[in-house]
């Protein structure tokens, strides 16, 4: 007898067929046919159930395992039988069931369907449901392919800080961190808060991007990625702002923004490859249930190569197209969500890069084009989504980045160690930032990004 | 002509030899004997720099690349030649030396020998030294190596929340993160802080530990784990102590305190094979320049067979000992790191798990032993650092959980989605946490948690 997972077994069939074997797992459904049962058993190791037949004339607490409830714990021990005529290649034929872990009739996660509202409510149970079981091993199977493929191409991983004493990182509104008494704080004789007396003596924040500190390995180690949390403290109760997210942010040095739209592709199609093949049933099962046509749409991407086109020439387009929009197509103007989809879906029907912005809607630190209005950019949007992923050849000059900082009113002394990057060796890198959520929702077709984090934090909730 | 970088050539040497290739990288030391001349360039690919022969009679701009000064960045064509007789295995005799970046003569990185205290005030330029390129190539193999163990054995990876309403993790001082302006915030009719108005509703603080999520997690998917940030802020200034450090936590189901040692023990080992095995030259540079001895000891760790003993055994082995501690050794109290180097270095010499901890120095979650006293906790001790891991197995009965928290004063209302997880087919489980910083230092000898992450956070610092 041996004890197993049901990885293992549907893995190996051959190896474990007509052998004893003891498998732990949770109930998803039992019923009770008199003399047998069916007990649909999910260990968490594999997203399908496996079936667990037992029968009256094997079991001695036959009646007592009848009575077994939806998402009670048991251990299994039995034989494994193949089924080739059946819809699973094997079953289980139960000489004993046990029970681990009782669950009460009102346990929450019922075997039918239950609105994504409610699985919120019990985010620490919807792990347990299709969906979500999916949704969490496809984002923990992207998260390994992320750091195989740049541990392939020889990237080193870079922990960028999560606390920051900058605000000038130029993404967005940022959370404080302190340690200082919220309702009496220590004052300066100016009466203003006395953020030397805070933790850090200093003013800090959540980051928003470990980007400035990852060009700085970048001229060290030429290719380096950050993959790790970052924070808005935007007030957007939408589908797709969260205050916390993952972001996988890769800087290139000696490249330009032509390798950094080479890396991006190559990235973004390795990724869906390594979900297709690995995650095969939860990809399935999205396809099914969630967004048909998915998979269809991701093997396209595989194979399809991404167009280029200036923004200038998406603005073009666009005018051209005779489309009604909601917001105005105006050069200087940021591409909206309408916008991106319209050029993505409808009239290249693949992925677009889309570069050299106007410099006024874009960050400081990116690389001034020749023509003095434009900046080397890049945004590539996807149908169905939009912008996946924004980046950019960095300003390598320092009298033209400082110009612009001073422009922009970015403070240079706050960031001397920034600008030392230009002064010592500094060279033409570029890189990039991919929200990794937004990653998910596109290879998943869940449409809001609370489904698609394990403990979601959005404006007023923050729960569990 | 080819555009490689070093890593590539190192590798494949055979393949490179006699031909010509393009290589860029940074100047670690230039040498010019009037007629030739050599570079030590590093492409910031591989921790050894390679050497780039230039001749007089090959370059035009020979002046010019003989004033080339360390740091400056420069794009090399030249011919691999191999040196089977000398102590590198190959040499590039240069073609052609283009500057790509100047460094002035204030370059802070000289090739000599820099305290680490002043190259923690240069940090964005420290991993151009051997010693932060050895280290931080080191932590993302580590980090690597940490995600292919895991994904080998089917885990999940589990992206635990940063930001939490909880302050009943239990393990240390929190950071509040706030959006609330911090010198007039809104006040309630009994003139306290109204964190009704901060961005989440209510009080938030940054997480010390994803262990409680890790455990829902465990329970649908059986065998998770975390890897990501955590925060203390506590006053330590210490060599040991950050406020922001990452943190590796595994949960295990179906399982209990032996199979929680076994995963802690073949982790540790995989992990320092993994290192011997990737990243040899940077291996071989701390055995020999940071700590002499450090490859035996982590050879011996390898093939050792870790040592289990009962924390009241632990007591009575130090009792005995007649050892002169500066704290006193009392069943009851803690063990210090005194105690915990002498358990490992003096008496076992190898890596030591002390199990049964008094319950009262212990987490109210850890699973309660059948006597009443002691809970079915672990640390692992070893040589050189004392505890680098802590686990237990958790407490799965759902009413001596809730005592343990009335006597602890948790907050049941509060965690009441984990208590149900003891009520929903909860089942026997464990886990454990490795402080990610602690055991860079161990596999390093590096002796000042500052010089393990890029860019550290304490008590009154945070820069850059």
């Amino acid at each position: 007898m041996e004890k197993t997972v049901i990885r293992q077994l549907v893995r190996d069939i051959k190896r474990y067929a007509d052998k004893e074997v003891e498998i732990s797992g949770w109930i998803r459904n039992n019923r009770d046919q008199k003399s047998f049962g069916f007990i649909n058993l999910n260990d968490g190791t594999h997203f399908n159930t496996i079936q667990i037949v037992y029968e009256r004339d094997l079991l001695s607490n036959y009646d007592e395992v009848a009575r077994f409830r939806v998402g009670a714990a048991v251990t299994v021990r039995g034989i494994v039988v193949e089924t080739p005529e059946a819809k699973q290649p094997f079953e289980i034929k139960a000489k004993e069931v046990n029970l681990e872990g009782d669950s009460p009739e009102n346990y929450p996660i019922q075997p039918k369907r239950h609105t994504r509202e409610f699985l919120r409510e019990v985010a620490h149970l919807r792990p347990r449901t299709n969906l979500f079981s999916a949704v969490f091993r496809v984002r923990s199977l992207a998260s390994y392919a992320t750091h195989k493929f740049f541990n392939e191409k020889g990237f080193v991983y870079v922990h960028s800080p999560i606390i920051t004493a900058s605000d000038a990182e130029g993404a967005g509104e940022m959370f404080r961190i302190t340690t200082l008494d919220p309702k009496n704080p220590p004052v300066t004789e100016e009466k203003e808060v006395d953020f030397k007396e805070d933790f850090f003596g200093k003013k800090t924040n959540l980051t928003v991007s470990g980007q400035l500190e990852a060009e700085s390995f970048a001229l060290a180690f030429r290719d380096v990625y950050t993959f790790g949390p970052t924070f808005r403290a935007e007030n957007s109760n939408t589908a797709r702002h969260a205050a916390e997210f993952w972001m996988i942010e890769p800087e290139i040095a000696f490249a330009d923004l032509e390798d950094d739209m080479r890396l991006a592709e190559e990235m973004v199609k390795y990724l869906i490859n390594y979900l297709l093949e690995n995650a095969k049933e939860e990809m399935d099962f999205f396809n099914q249930f969630v967004d048909k046509g998915l998979k269809e749409r991701l093997e396209n991407i595989v194979k399809s190569e991404f167009v280029k086109i200036t923004y200038t020439e998406a603005i073009e387009k666009l005018k051209q197209s005779g489309e009604k929009f909601e917001y105005p197509v105006d050069w200087g103007s940021d591409l909206q969500t309408e916008h991106e989809r319209y050029l993505t879906e409808k009239i290249y029907k693949k992925p677009v890069f889309v570069t050299d912005y106007p410099k006024d809607i874009k960050a400081f630190y990116m690389r001034l084009n020749d023509d003095g209005k434009t900046v080397a950019a890049m945004d590539l949007l996807v149908p169905g989504v939009g912008e996946l992923i924004g980046g950019s050849q960095r300003e390598d000059r320092v009298e033209l980045l400082e110009k612009r900082m001073e422009e922009m009113d970015i403070d240079k002394e706050e960031l001397w160690w920034y600008l030392d990057l230009r002064k010592y060796g500094g060279v033409k890198h570029a890189g990039f930032g991919l929200g990794f959520e937004r990653f998910i929702m596109y290879v998943t077709g869940v449409s809001n990004i609370r489904d698609v984090i394990p403990f979601p934090r959005t404006v007023n909730y923050c729960e569990f």
